[in-house]
């Protein structure tokens, strides 16, 4: 065995029995997948993996940002120059690379999910950098050509209860139809990701407006049309079991524009010829806007804020976008959400569940702020953060402010499903570790921690996700 | 007993025996309770507390926050709309709408102050969920009416060695005088709290200025007669036991300007023709007038700053101000405080106190300008903060920096009068567990820690709000 | 013996264990003394130190903030007026102070620096407020007097593997010729910091620009002269050791101005015409430029920024600049640093190393971007934050996100040389904390940790500031 059974848990022998007991009364609990960026055309082709590199390293930013700053070539990591340039296509090389270099991922997220992946999922018994780099790809490759590693063999053999990928609003959801008309009974639902046609700075953003209305039958060149084109839209994915939306935008901004205002502004973005000021009045009034449509459609909003991308030119030029090189940037919510909460903050019919990158934000903005309005809730701890001690930090800032019922459990938000168990692993060893402290110090009762630590690890998904249904 | 003896303290076992040894020499040391909300008609009438809601709920913003947050209505909890629809009057109600959502307080110090006011005011000896709702209200209605229930009597059994209300600077200290004037030997002192007459932005602004006049025969439509009118109610909250100021403002701007400028500003604010950054300036110069009254008069000022009141439109239009919508907002003390600083920063005879609610400035401004500024002193974690991991934060990042001597111990900052013992535990239970741990990494002796314990405890905190005759 | 063996490492027994076997690895390693504010006339003259005061308490701005902000004035601990007023000049007086304030300095890294100091260096057995303030200083004098404590024998005593100055761009390295061509072993090199013509800012700006011309040979009023400059300079200082640059900036901003903007940027600087904005731009385009000439030459950049200087003008009008009242800024990286990493980010040859004030950079910018561009590392815990639960705080924060192996190792940064030892000995002691709660919660294998808690203490610092030709 690679993996201690008491791994994240507390030293300290009272509170790590604490935690093992509240480990045990989640851990065979179905994972909830309420955020992440799986392909949906995996589970309706329903195809064997093959490379192992394809699938484990080159999609997963964590690693690829961490071997380049120790100065590994993106192109030796698989990752293709836009100027044609070769880049490296021998899985089993990039492999040897994220093994020779496997030290520098001591004490982060990814070693911890890798590590567990590799026992659980392929059966290593010893970690990485000890076994053969050219063995550990061979024992990977034969295990993905196996039935049991066919993409639905492992959502059921992982207890997904419910899968959500994350989707442009200009998808055709023909891999959702197909998976949801199967005789597969796994649940895999899209999530309204309209970003394509909401932020003007966006390369093809003109285009994804024509886009929107050549799907809608909607003359999406008029403000009327565009609200239309999404209102139809979020009520196709609706009818393919989506319960949520989600909008990743630079900063929190929210407008309320007067109807006018919004047409003579829709009007400029479509010229090209908004400034900086009006694109970002634009993703605002188009979050009031999504906002509105929750109201009366029921789907959960999602908003991933804060993150500046592409901050290498080098890398940008290079390599294209979306490289690894996204930074977080500092926060504001206390300002940016106030326009829309003054609309409909108190709406009992609205739910909106925030993300941040600045963890200053958890208790001076975030967690007041969810402790107040009843349409606000707190995402868990996000990408940079989602760690041991990121998750750590987030409990214990927001929980005293908010406690644990603003808060809407886990999300494991990743490109790499065989991590999924992985994930939702950690976060509940840290949930119960966090918990377990609670009770060594006599905060809360150990029964009372034992049903906190179910909510977290699925009753709170369950519900702020809408999945109700589903149970 | 619901309360376990060793709450609060490190789960290690070493550690925790410190805590207990430390705790032993602190807990019957009177309560100082130097800054709170508490009504001094309560001492100057002694009359008996009748409704449990009344008292324990519906003042506190706490409470009704995290209701709020989970969909209940200000009104089901007592809350009167400003437009004249009713509230719900029934104390019982209210009460069992507490007790149905204790589980969303755990975690949170309303649990434990709850948990502790319950059982050791009240003779409680199981958590509130599992008793009847009706019973503990009954329980709870029937003590208070009892003679040891009254304010007095509550205030004796408590051990408070000195409780000072804050009061307005309009205000006529009847209760005060009363209470001094009465056989009964409790100390309550008032606080000078000026923010009517110095925020223009708070409503009443104008008539507070006409009534500060009244009060003291000055003419508060000059510059030279507000500052003489200032003076004089300052000496009449000080011949009623006063020590302290107090400030709540949005920021901790202070100004630096002649007397002209004065002149000018005020006559600006008078006639309502000044802006943003006029007000601004003008609530800045009132802190710096307040410091020099403060250098000829001795009253300690106390500094609450970032607070944005009433973020919610709904909230504040149907239900009116301070209902529980207030926000932390990001603060500057480095620059806001300079203009003051320049000036007096080195003065012996000068002590300002400092809040705040955004915990990034523990460790980048407040602990390195009160570690070396002679007249600025750490106020303890407030508001959000004032709670078990709140409170470890703060003294984990400040005291490195600015050491024990440059805070002043504890507030307990209520309006809940039975939740003061509470309060004043929590505090130190918490202080000697994070004494425990430097002790038990042999960061400072054991003999030592007991003598901070006692100064954060008592010492710190006579010392700093100037009660040294009242011991 | 006053220092516990075990002190700083976790209370808990199996934690603890682990951080004594991790701390047995490192004990014995050389001290690299990468970063630091010792004086090279020590090791070229060799004379004994005579008076403690003057060694251990004046030149320390920790210990000169903590008594003045406890209302003890600059002169009383010997800081000489401007105006000629006189200062406390006996050396056992101001020692007296300092030790009847020692209860101050609990739990603050003065305390745990100055205990190892006495008690490694001069044998005290019992804590400084235990003995009688003259007989200590009389036992330090009497040490100081004898050869064991000339500055080569203490620096061979202390295993101090290099040691690093600070000097400015224009030290004739005299001292540091001598040391070399003695026939004395120790490594002291010189680190080459520009700040006094890089910052126009500084009182002498023009002419410490002059001075580095009549150095050099250069024409310094030309932009060009200027560049020439500094690479004869920086030649200097290789030839006399220096592998790195030291840039103590107000902020982190970098420039890219084409060469006619540099030079008439510069011209308006020399002619004093240059207003905020503009000398911020020649601090970011020198910053550019030092990043330029270190892909030439292999100097290291270290860059500190975020103090604001001078804070108190009380102290600055009377006793000049520099006397503990430097406090932090708010701080941003990932805007600042931009332009710099535009060009350069990605070259092989250039290293950066960030040192930060604000701690909420850890997580949100420093980390994010040293995890990612291969020329950026972070610099260890900074000044205020150089203290067990500071360096704590930045290994929590930033190892999940940026590893291990984007950090350096430690700075010592002191200007007390017979501290050197106690910096070292915390920072290794904290570091196998950090690490063994990671193998008590089987984060990582103990093998592993003892791998990085060496490369922490020594490995690092070896490799980030190319000392390899000296191991």
């Amino acid at each position: 065995m690679m993996l201690n059974k008491d791994r994240f848990f507390p030293a300290d022998p009272v509170t790590r029995s604490i935690a093992q007991r509240l480990f045990k009364e989640v851990t065979h609990l179905p994972l909830l997948c309420v955020h992440g960026h799986t392909d949906p055309a995996w589970f309706s082709g329903n195809q064997n993996f093959t490379d192992p590199a394809q699938l484990l390293i080159v999609p997963d930013h964590y690693i690829l940002r961490m071997l380049v700053s120790q100065g590994v070539d993106h192109a030796a990591l698989g990752v293709k120059p836009i100027d044609g340039t070769p880049a490296e296509g021998d899985g089993r090389k990039i492999w040897r690379l994220f093994v020779e270099n496997y030290h520098l991922f001591r004490s982060t997220p990814v070693r911890h999910w890798m590590d567990y992946t590799l026992e659980q999922q392929f059966g290593f018994d010893a970690p990485l950098p000890s076994l053969d780099a050219d063995d550990s790809f061979d024992r990977i490759s034969g295990a993905l050509a196996s039935d049991a590693f066919k993409p639905r063999a492992l959502f059921d053999k992982f207890n997904i209860g419910v899968l959500a990928t994350t989707d442009s609003c200009l998808d055709d959801l023909a891999h959702h139809r197909i998976i949801s008309h199967s005789d597969w009974g796994g649940h895999v639902v899209p999530t309204y990701r309209p970003d394509s046609v909401t932020n003007p700075d966006l390369a093809g953003f003109q285009d994804a407006i024509a886009r929107l209305g050549a799907l809608t039958g909607e003359d999406t060149t008029t403000w009327k049309g565009l609200l239309r084109a999404h209102k139809k839209r979020r009520r196709d994915f609706i009818a393919h079991g989506a319960t949520a939306t989600d909008h990743g935008h630079p900063s929190a901004t929210t407008s309320d524009l007067s109807k006018a205002e919004c047409q003579a502004l829709y009007a400029d973005i479509l010229r090209g010829k908004a400034g900086k000021r009006k694109k970002e009045a634009f993703r605002g009034q188009m979050l009031t806007e999504m906002a509105r449509m929750s109201i009366d459609d029921g789907l959960v909003m999602q908003v991933h804020v804060g993150s500046m991308r592409n901050h290498s030119r080098f890398v940008f030029e290079k390599y294209g976008p979306d490289q690894g090189f996204d930074i977080p940037a500092r926060t504001d919510f206390v300002s940016a959400l106030k326009p829309l909460l003054d609309i409909m903050g108190h709406d009992p019919r609205l739910t909106i569940i925030l993300f941040t990158l600045d963890e200053t934000t958890y208790g001076r903005e975030l967690a007041p702020l969810a402790g107040a309005y009843p349409c606000l809730r707190l995402g868990p701890a996000w990408w940079f953060f989602d760690s041991p001690d990121g998750m750590l930090r987030y409990r214990g800032i927001t929980t005293e402010i908010a406690g644990y019922y603003n808060t809407v459990g886990f999300n494991d938000d990743t490109r790499a499903f065989p991590s999924i168990p992985a994930r939702h692993d950690l976060a509940r060893r840290i949930d119960c570790s966090f918990l377990a402290n609670q009770v060594a110090e006599h905060r809360i009762g150990e029964d009372e921690a034992a049903e906190v630590a179910v909510d977290l690890a699925y009753g709170l998904a369950l519900k702020s996700y809408k999945y109700g249904h589903l149970s």
